[in-house]
């Protein structure tokens, strides 16, 4: 097994992306597995020496799985495990499609694409936030071989990486959960399925509402 | 998804007002979902950091959603999200009515109105209670573009805001929970009727009485 | 909604009373709503940022709840809001009687005497407890507009009133919890019936006894 | 209601003693009172400040309980309640006796001495353990006006009151619960049937055995 | 009552032994007893101030009882009580066997030899594990007025008791659980059969294995 | 009982090694055991006085029990008991694969190679990560008198041991969970098929995927 995996498929396992200090991006995985819960029913466990924000994180995503998995999880464990994230462990929430991915990946037994490395926030909705460090973030994917990286369409005007990478690494703005996964899934006829069970159950917010942006642009500044 | 949103409908989604420091608001969004619940029973989950107030603010608003539902959420989970609350997150119950409105929104499926910010605390019989700020919040409510803006009946003769922003936007004072659903959901049946149920499981406490003011009037200074 | 009320009748709602620092009383509602249990089995959630000792004073309040429902309440949930006492919250088990009224009136649906005030603490079998400050309350609740106050039997020697409240307000000495809903409750047949349950299953520990005065009058010093 | 009382008899209350500072003992009483439970399943709920080695002691003390009741308590709240004791609250485990005693009052519904006090720790077995201060609880019960007071026959050699007091209080050692129900409790024919059920439930525990005394008698210092 | 006890049979009381302070043991009883669960499903409630290593060490031997009993407790509780350990508590894991034994006398209803004390640790599969402060521990056994000490096996070259003690007080190493209740229970028949199912459900880890010592004796040093 | 065992075969005991201070290290045994639980549903109980990250280990460990056992095991508690920790206890996840072919083992009730020593961390999934101190780790397994030592493969070219080492003990590098088993349990037909279930529920990660190291090779630092 290696930490750092750029090529093939793999269920229950997804390369999220995560800031060290100020200026420097780290490529970290995130694997999932789905088991029989041992006690009075199911729970969700995540190690990794979570943080706050990051375990809240970890909360934001259960409602989405729940509401896909529609019961059929509760007597379910779902466990979640950030690799090599050692004493100082992981804070906030940028990492919630990267579990969602690895969750919904480990549940439906279907590879995710390991070529690709993903940031984002979610809400509970499955509406994708935006995040911090973007292009930091996605030099190191570059770095770390990936293709391919999924970022908060809301990041978009965040990203200013340098020439050298722009070639090497593909960049992919989303908006919805839905769509992460579409990119990231292996396969088709299965993968469609699930991806418009997902657009139906938690995609309806944004439909019919027409966005505006904030006059004076005080930029979120979210983790 | 952006984060400032003030157009539409959008279930699940309420526009909620707080202050930043001394003199200045903020508007910050609350999303809800409701799931099957996982384990043994359902539980309320709220996340973005929510300090103490603001927990028990979210415990007095569960009251109202459990006598409004009557059971029928005994196996489900109450997901509620403030969104870019960060690491400082959320204090204080003045979010009470923002959050009852997302729950209540996405338990009935029914839109609310993006051009509508509010502020207000909650009883557990559903009155709107007073709250801190509401000057500051409805100019904030205006400059983040919205149209329209809830506060409590009882801080009506609080509010001093700026010429400029007395034509921008209208504010609509309340007294309980019922009459924010009436201004705040989409559509005409189907709200009618959840708005008069409301009414009758928690309206109760107030008609039989007339109310006095305190002599003496120290004002409450709840936030 | 008025956070000072003192006439008319409601249901779930009680003027509860507490000493500010060394020598002003304040008056302090205190409102109870009985829904359904959403987990597992009912519990008793209170808000108000409840000290240790206020919060044990609930508890001691629920045990007569119980004693008094009888397993009619096993899937219920009690809750029971403290209004107005921000981030200082309540400490103390002065509230007893308050607490149990406000419960008692959402479990009956029956109202309570807004133009009524009330301190004492409880034991667990329906006793009523001297409290501190009574002097300090009874002014407080005479200004706030009230027309009676309930105080605890023990504390009678301790009321020093000055002479312009004495004829403003109506002071009430009880010994146990069936007399103050006696007093509290509107109306006659449902109350009676009640009270009448309430003296029976927790008012038979003085009945077979004289009870005596400890020679050395060392005034026991509650809180 | 009179905290201090001395006469008569009560269902649930008992008169325990304890130590105040270096010098100086209190007489303070114990309530109990079993209830319907409104959650899951029973539970002992102790209120008065306890420390870690009072909540212990109750801890003791509902093994005996729940030997005695066999299962009939197992959907029972059991409350006990120190009355009295303020912030600073209960230490030790010197009121296990007491609240043994308080209990099974309330559950068989039979009265209490209250012209008795009482004082001693529990084995989870029924055997009544050593106490510290018994010279001045001895004392203290005699000025509160009672005319018996239990303690552990283990501390028969530590009792040094002044001869005023002599012929104020009876002294009664006791080494089992089921000595102590049997003074304590009103009437003859249930308190008979009881007190053997406990003897035959927990007392076998010493008839087996001779006992001796360490050689060098280093007393036993428990509080 | 007597704290000391070295002569006759107890069910569901053993001497254990403890070290204080450097140079000097301590017989200290624990005393065990099974009774019915209150509230959901039954557990183990150890009092006596135990450290997080005496919790542990509660926890490995629930393991041995949990096998032993097969399901047979899952709806008691069970109690153990270390004695006179006072405000400072109790900590290590030296009396593993010492509560196993008394969990086992309390549940079969078999006197335990109260001429006998007995110090040791235990693995979850009945090993008898070496502890600290042996030599200590034997003398105190002795001048406490008992016959027989066990002793872990693997402790045997760490005894070096001074000559006064050495006819005082016979010295009996074991490596196994099912070897304490042979020594400690009375009686025969019903003993005998309760040490071969013990033997046969925990004892099998040693049979198949030589064991070799490690050639550099860097002796263990748990306390 | 002796604590260093390096020949025959253990159920439910298997070597692990761990590093103390900066340059030694000491072969720790772990113990398991599987019983019926006493409560509500079965549990992990882990002794040793694990730190966080060794706590998390134990929860990584159990996503495979639960995976392989499938559901067998939700009223059973699991005990895993690390021997000879001390006060200082354990931290770190290297001791993943020793925890996890103890409980296993316990499970099947299949002995154990005691000549076999091991270390290494665990995915959710069943692969094998890298650990700290390999070199010391061997070492120490080599000097107490085990002939072959488990490593992480992704740890194979951190392997220096001094040559004195080089012939007295076997490397053997692995990554999945299946080969720790096949190669440390005792006999043929059941073992096979244990170990071929273990690769089909945890074992489909790596097949899909070439895996590539990252261009700069920034070793990962694990504990
Ligand atoms: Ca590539
Ligand atoms: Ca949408
Ligand atoms: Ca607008
Ligand atoms: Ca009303
Ligand atoms: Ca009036
Ligand atoms: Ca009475
Ligand atoms: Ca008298
Ligand atoms: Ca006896
Ligand atoms: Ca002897
Ligand atoms: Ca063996
Ligand atoms: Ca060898
Ligand atoms: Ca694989």
């Amino acid at each position: 097994y290696e930490l750092q995996v750029s090529e093939g498929y793999q269920v229950g396992r997804v390369n999220g992306l995560a800031v060290m200090g100020q200026d420097s991006g780290i490529m970290l995985p995130v694997m999932a597995e789905i088991t029989p819960s041992q006690g009075m029913g199911g729970q969700v466990i995540a190690t990794g020496q979570l943080q706050e924000m990051a375990e809240e994180s970890v909360q934001n995503v259960s409602a989405i799985i729940k509401k896909y998995t529609d019961e059929k999880i509760s007597d379910k464990d779902i466990h979640i495990q950030f690799i090599q994230t050692g004493q100082q462990g992981v804070d906030g929430d940028s990492a919630s499609i990267t579990v969602a991915t690895a969750v919904i990946s480990a549940l439906e037994n279907i590879g995710v694409d390991q070529s690709l490395a993903m940031t984002g926030s979610l809400s509970v909705r499955g509406d994708v936030l935006p995040v911090g460090g973007v292009t930091h973030k996605i030099e190191a994917a570059a770095k770390a071989g990936c293709d391919r990286v999924i970022i908060p369409k809301a990041n978009e005007q965040d990203v200013m990486i340098e020439d050298e990478y722009k070639e090497m690494i593909e960049i992919i703005p989303v908006s919805h959960i839905s769509e992460v996964l579409e990119v990231a899934l292996e396969g088709e006829g299965e993968k469609d399925s699930l991806v418009s069970r997902l657009k139906s159950i938690t995609g309806s917010a944004l439909e019919s509402s027409e966005v505006t942006k904030p006059a004076g642009g005080s930029e979120p500044t979210p983790q």
